[in-house]
């Protein structure tokens, strides 16, 4: 099957991580970057002015936005980087060809990765975010008063900067006082930290999801699982429901077995990602039970915390509904092994 | 700003709608034909094998979807009309260059637009349905066994036919021997029905939706509101929560004055539509009070109706959860609105 084109812009518009053409406001880490001076081998003539995923894992279909400029090129050392302004969706984040994030519908993804686990338990004190380097969780954590700690682990400090320059309203999530970075690699830092140590621990590292990755392999989980207090959770996205590109019925089996408390399926409308919809696995450790549908935590309305908006989607309604799967797929939460996974510590469920 | 392109497929692989070309079991209804000597004018040569709806109310994005064969072409006397086997979305059907069903995803819409009218109001006897001439919403209703007789009102004769031949899991709507056919206008129909006829109108006519259309009329929604009983039921497709083409607001507002009994709107995935999302606009009319958000008439799972499947999509929970609207769309559903206008018969909420 034929793969379809990616960067469909002209090559004359592209600008290169180089400290010059008005992204001068970036450090400059010239050590990170190599230098693009062949334009990124994605970009294609046949429809110009266009951008489309390049997503070998969801073959035969395409999203494609309309750019009106492309802002910013570069490469890290690790990955590929544009940024353009697309025509509907505001500013758009590219990461080695895959759509990361448009201004238009981050707001769903980034509070509902963030308070779907956070206001399902009391009181979290302790967080840590694995990727999510754009600083949109970041600034949805902020909103939680309880929190004293928020450790995040983003490997590319490139992409930091690059959301920092032309995404200030999500990279905000960094000027909270609470926030620590961590230069480094998510599952070094689980390997390192004590035992029991977090209340939440959310991942949100690799877009497409892909079934051989690394998150989705037992000995992640058991890092994650270990890392976590009794009753602790994690959330990390994964996938679509009306796509097979990952077998969400086993990834929730498995982690079943390792989390040994309540695990569970959500999802929500993202309309930039294919299907338009991207799901999330939430897992609760061996401890005081957590109910993910009936969130017990629910957001100050008055604490914006270091965002200067009001939440723009999340809602106690919305949360409980994202758990809602449609019939084809309520196989992934099968209840029987829900209801007992919560060994003598269930609470009265509303 | 540039069009982009709707059918990218070579010419030579189209079948036109003459009875000829494996479409031979398509009655002969060659007045209603414009044969199409000259290809349809949406192909387009630059991206071979894809196709794109071209929707200008949607502009700057574009989902494409790959062809892997054209099975059939044609116009009729109101539209043009084609059928392509995908290569992810099972077989699709374009009108007028406007994706309309995929076999993939067509689940979600159509048991969304049947069960959340008819599973909001006790025993539904007479349900009118306007347009939805594929059948699906036929074979959902005919999962009610309470309903006695249903009227279909659809202009395109073709449109059906080719429903029968390419789709006929859809098509089988028509199967059921309550249903009526009715070859004419939606709105010359309405007008001629003795008032308060129906427990249920439901509208699915077009495709995309535009501001300026009559559906949108107060005229039209008049007469939907008289043909209506007492306490009777609406549901019409009402746009995506992320775009303005519609102004689901004033909308909503509009309809409130008209039905005068409660006024709703739910949301569900439909992945080959424009962001992933599609709207339901509900109303009831002045009468019993109608809770649309908690159903009182759930569908007898045994009963598959003239389908031959269960329900792929439909739960009473995922009915509930369709009205969670994200922060940024509540506005769309004023509850003071709501409350005031269960004029005396309101009745205990769940």
């Amino acid at each position: 099957m034929d793969s379809i084109i990616s960067f469909m812009v002209p090559h004359s518009s592209c600008l290169t991580y180089n400290g010059k053409n008005g992204v001068s406001a970036l450090p400059n880490r010239a050590s990170q970057v190599l230098h693009n001076e062949e334009p990124d081998s994605h970009i294609h003539p046949k429809v110009p002015g266009w951008f489309s995923e390049d997503c070998p894992i969801w073959p035969g279909q395409a999203h494609f936005l309309r750019v009106e400029k492309i802002l910013f090129q570069g490469k890290s050392k690790y990955q590929s980087m544009m940024v353009f302004q697309s025509s509907t969706y505001g500013k758009v984040f590219v990461l080695d060809g895959a759509l990361q994030l448009t201004e238009k519908d981050e707001c769903s993804y980034q509070e509902m990765m963030t308070h779907l686990p956070l206001c399902s338990i009391p009181n979290p004190k302790k967080v840590m975010l694995i990727g999510g380097g754009d600083g949109g969780i970041l600034r949805e954590i902020s909103r939680h008063s309880s929190v004293e700690q928020i450790d995040i682990c983003e490997i590319d400090t490139m992409l930091i900067d690059v959301y920092k320059e032309f995404f200030p309203d999500v990279a905000i999530g960094y000027e909270d006082c609470r926030v620590k970075l961590h230069v480094t690699d998510g599952t070094l830092f689980l390997n390192s930290v004590p035992s029991g140590t977090y209340d939440a621990i959310i991942v949100d590292a690799f877009d497409p999801i892909r079934p051989d990755h690394e998150l989705f392999e037992s000995e992640f989980f058991e890092l994650v699982s270990k890392a976590l207090r009794p009753g602790g959770v994690l959330c990390i996205q994964a996938e679509s429901i009306w796509f097979k590109s990952l077998d969400i019925e086993q990834l929730l089996t498995k982690c079943r077995q390792i989390f040994k408390g309540c695990v569970d399926y959500a999802w929500t409308t993202v309309p930039a990602y294919p299907s338009g919809v991207i799901g999330f696995l939430l897992c609760s450790t061996d401890g005081p039970c957590v109910d993910f549908r009936n969130p017990i935590n629910p957001i100050d309305p008055q604490n914006y915390g270091i965002s200067k908006q009001p939440l723009k989607f999340y809602t106690t309604e919305v949360h409980s509904a994202a758990f809602c799967l449609p019939s084809f797929a309520k196989k992934f939460t099968d209840p029987k092994a829900k209801s007992s996974s919560c060994n003598g510590f269930d609470r009265e469920r509303h």
